[in-house]
């Protein structure tokens, strides 16, 4: 069994589980697990993994609609450096204050490859779910796409500080709480935009009509794109990228007071998940 | 640098950090990382190890004597078989059962190493430190001493059956609830008594003067000790029990009302931690 399938096992198996987090009485909650082998390339730093590890985790909250009240990680290594255990904490604690949630400590667990798990916990009494959007909707999503896959050959050709630069993320707390009254389906793009928009089109029993040329594709995806199908493979496919992708009404959006870029990329249709009119692959990043 | 050091720096690092669990609004929140070489000895099932991983943490939600209201876990395997996965979540949920928590799943992470992360989040507004406690007062534990350890000499002589029922340990969520009112101090036995009143004995500035006789052995420690002085070993030293360790005015008890045995061990005093008039050394299970 494959990890998405047996995460869709889980969620059959936990009621309440399922979407981006968990929601039991009024609390949010979501857990992630990192390692080195997978999801922190040679030249990541540990104050990036500490960053980007509670991060991960802020978005899932994000994504809800929440806010975001406390981390905690547990640290696993063969090792604990003074230096290296520091770092971890201040890239954590950094990211956490982008987002007004506090870093709270964890664990430390001997362990022979380095290992993360990060929790955070929110508040909302409202969330925003994957299963709301309506044909004649728009879709949006917040911020760029593309970095992570533009730090991955970042780190690929040893420049390591513009590798940890990418890799260090926004999680978007704030904009998916501005948004959350008006959105009426929203996700984060963990898994990529292309996986992203078919997930929420199965939840909302709904298609999407999207522009590549619409796409917010960053700046550091145009400088190593080798052509337009790589530049669409960074953006749409990569994933990682840890952005909001959601629907609201076209005019909605004119009320939300947002310190976000948030780019119009389609619209909801009734059926199919197409890109100038061709079918979009449902693939991405597999967990 | 060991594993206790590294936690007491991060303690240092994280303000809200410290005691069991980390205390931020209200809310209680708690990790642990737990892996197969050191925490799952050959013979623990899926089933057992979801319930000692998500027990773990809500013992230390216990400890702060809040209430549980969720967990979930990061589980962490090199193949994900649909019966392992589900007894894990069997186990988790069967724990959280006890408890009065839900259990609203988690990640799922290829790895090398079968690895579970676990994080509970509970609620209190007065939760109990481990600093409270005063000479006068009296020293008491939970439940019975001796499981874990009994469990890993019934693993190695290969009776997994009961390896595994002593594993599974019920988390002193409820006991914790009603003894907040009155305990002074309090803290859970993971680490084993022995270091738990050392701990106790330093965050309160006091002392502890206990009776071997007194302590709560359990009945599976009499049935596998060599000698008086192995069952001391186990029922002391070896940890990982996770029973509450609190202290409280001797008559304060009598307004609780408890249906989990308490055991008192013996008194608080100003300085040092003795058994029967020796020195107990602060040594147990380093995780």
């Amino acid at each position: 069994m494959d990890e998405r399938s047996a995460l869709g096992m889980l969620a059959d198996a936990v009621g309440a589980a399922g979407d981006d987090a968990a929601v039991v009485d009024g609390l949010v909650v979501t857990t992630d697990m990192l390692h080195e082998r997978t999801d922190f390339p040679p030249g990541t730093t540990r104050y990036t993994a500490g960053w980007r590890a509670v991060g991960a985790s802020l978005s899932d909250v994000a994504a809800m609609g929440a806010d975001a009240t406390a981390a905690v990680a547990a640290y696993g290594a063969p090792t604990f450096d003074a230096d290296e255990v520091r770092a971890f904490v201040d890239g954590a604690n950094d990211v956490c204050d982008l987002t007004g949630a506090r870093y709270v400590g964890g664990d430390l667990d001997s362990h022979d490859e380095f290992t993360v798990a990060s929790t955070v916990v929110g508040r909302t009494d409202d969330p925003v779910p994957r299963s709301g959007a309506s044909p004649g909707e728009a879709v949006y999503v917040t911020g760029t796409l593309g970095r992570t896959g533009a730090a991955i050959r970042a780190f690929e050709r040893g420049d390591d500080e513009q590798g940890n630069a990418l890799f260090r993320f926004e999680p978007r707390v704030d904009a998916g709480q501005a948004l959350a009254p008006v959105a009426t389906a929203m996700m984060d793009s963990s898994d990529g935009l292309a996986r992203s928009l078919h997930q929420l089109a199965e939840a909302s029993d709904c298609g999407f009509d999207i522009s590549w040329d619409r796409l917010p594709v960053d700046s550091s995806v145009e400088d190593v794109a080798t052509d337009a199908a790589d530049r669409r493979e960074l953006a749409a496919f990569f994933g990682e990228d840890f952005e909001l992708v959601f629907t609201a009404p076209p005019s909605a959006l004119e009320s939300v007071d947002l310190s976000t870029p948030v780019t119009r990329i389609g619209d909801v249709t009734a059926a199919g998940v197409v890109a100038d009119g061709d079918s979009l692959p449902d693939r991405g990043y597999t967990h």
